[in-house]
């Protein structure tokens, strides 16, 4: 998986029998269309007499997507390696009682990368969500269907890393760890699945 | 924009100032990501002793989704065209009465199309989350995560449709075209998204 891949050919795979991609590689590319889609609403104000006011803030507020769209469209290969890593556990030696402990270990260590990443892409869905809001005020007004877009993909993205998360969480026994994750992954929903709403149905109601 | 453009290709486009792709493209490409995860489950779930049971509907579900993946990979590039249509109506010649006649009328055809488009995706992501629900019951538990991974990715699908669908029926003077429109657009939300949040509770809760 490359995000050099076409299009048809990652949905072909994500389709497919194949374990790699699944929902973990398409929530990254869906926050990563949300970051894309208010890069592009920032591109379409910056430079337009109108709203030359607030081009400062739009051109800081585009340095900000375009980072976070670099850091999910990547997210879409790590989920791919972390997936892979977790495999690669389950599958080693367990005949002797020295093998069984070092798979365990191996099993939770993998375990505890494929929670991490789907917290980053979470974080990072999170962090468009929260762009999403001045954009839609301040942003080039023939274009903020795309705002609402936007927080629609990050949604997404969110409410699936949410979901991988958890299944990963599932099976580690560090406590301090999964309740740590565990915590930081219910701020995130507490704090953006009403803001996303929020800025849609301001979207929504422009039409 | 074809199928074949590579995905780091389309996010960069997403996120130019150029006016396509913009909100209707990532909205096709959701439902289609969405309708691929589904078939992905299905796939992994054909062959598979333990599910012997539901191979037959397993097999009908499968048919289904491919179908709509294609459908909405289609939309993808369909949703540039009906866009280039628009603006290229706006572009005519207005120096005379007949000119300026013809222009609005091209304007009025082109934003129908406009409208078209963007609720065949709406109604092809909706048909993704209720094909969702016997998959999240049925189908390998393993992979239920991405049942749920698939209900939000054609939710954001249905909700960006939605938006783009809104916008230009607000151009359309037809009003027994903007009645039926509308109606279709309100049954669809309607039905789906309490159905998507639904499977995505059911899937959360198995975690």
């Amino acid at each position: 998986m490359s995000q050099q891949q076409p299009i048809q050919q990652f949905l072909d795979d994500l389709a497919s029998s194949a374990s790699t991609p699944g929902g973990g590689g398409a929530a990254a590319l869906s926050g990563a269309m949300g970051a894309a889609l208010i890069s592009m609403v920032c591109n379409l104000t910056i430079g337009k007499k109108k709203y030359a006011e607030v081009e400062p803030q739009m051109k800081e507020l585009l340095e900000q997507t375009e980072q976070l769209r670099t850091q999910l469209t990547a997210l879409i290969a790590d989920d791919v390696a972390v997936f892979n890593s977790v495999m690669d556990a389950y599958r080693l030696p367990k005949a002797t009682d020295e093998e069984k402990s070092a798979r365990t270990e191996a099993i939770q260590e993998a375990s505890k990368q494929a929670t991490v990443v789907p917290l980053q892409a979470a974080q990072a869905c999170a962090k468009v969500i929260e762009l999403a809001k001045p954009v839609a005020e301040m942003g080039n007004s023939n274009v903020i269907s795309d705002v609402g877009a936007a927080v629609t993909a990050a949604q997404s993205g969110l409410k699936t890393s949410a979901l991988n998360m958890l299944i990963n969480l599932g099976t580690i026994t560090d406590e301090a760890f999964v309740t740590e994750h565990r915590g930081k992954l219910d701020q995130i929903i507490e704090a953006s699945e009403p803001l996303a709403q929020e800025v849609y149905e301001f979207v929504k109601g422009k039409f």
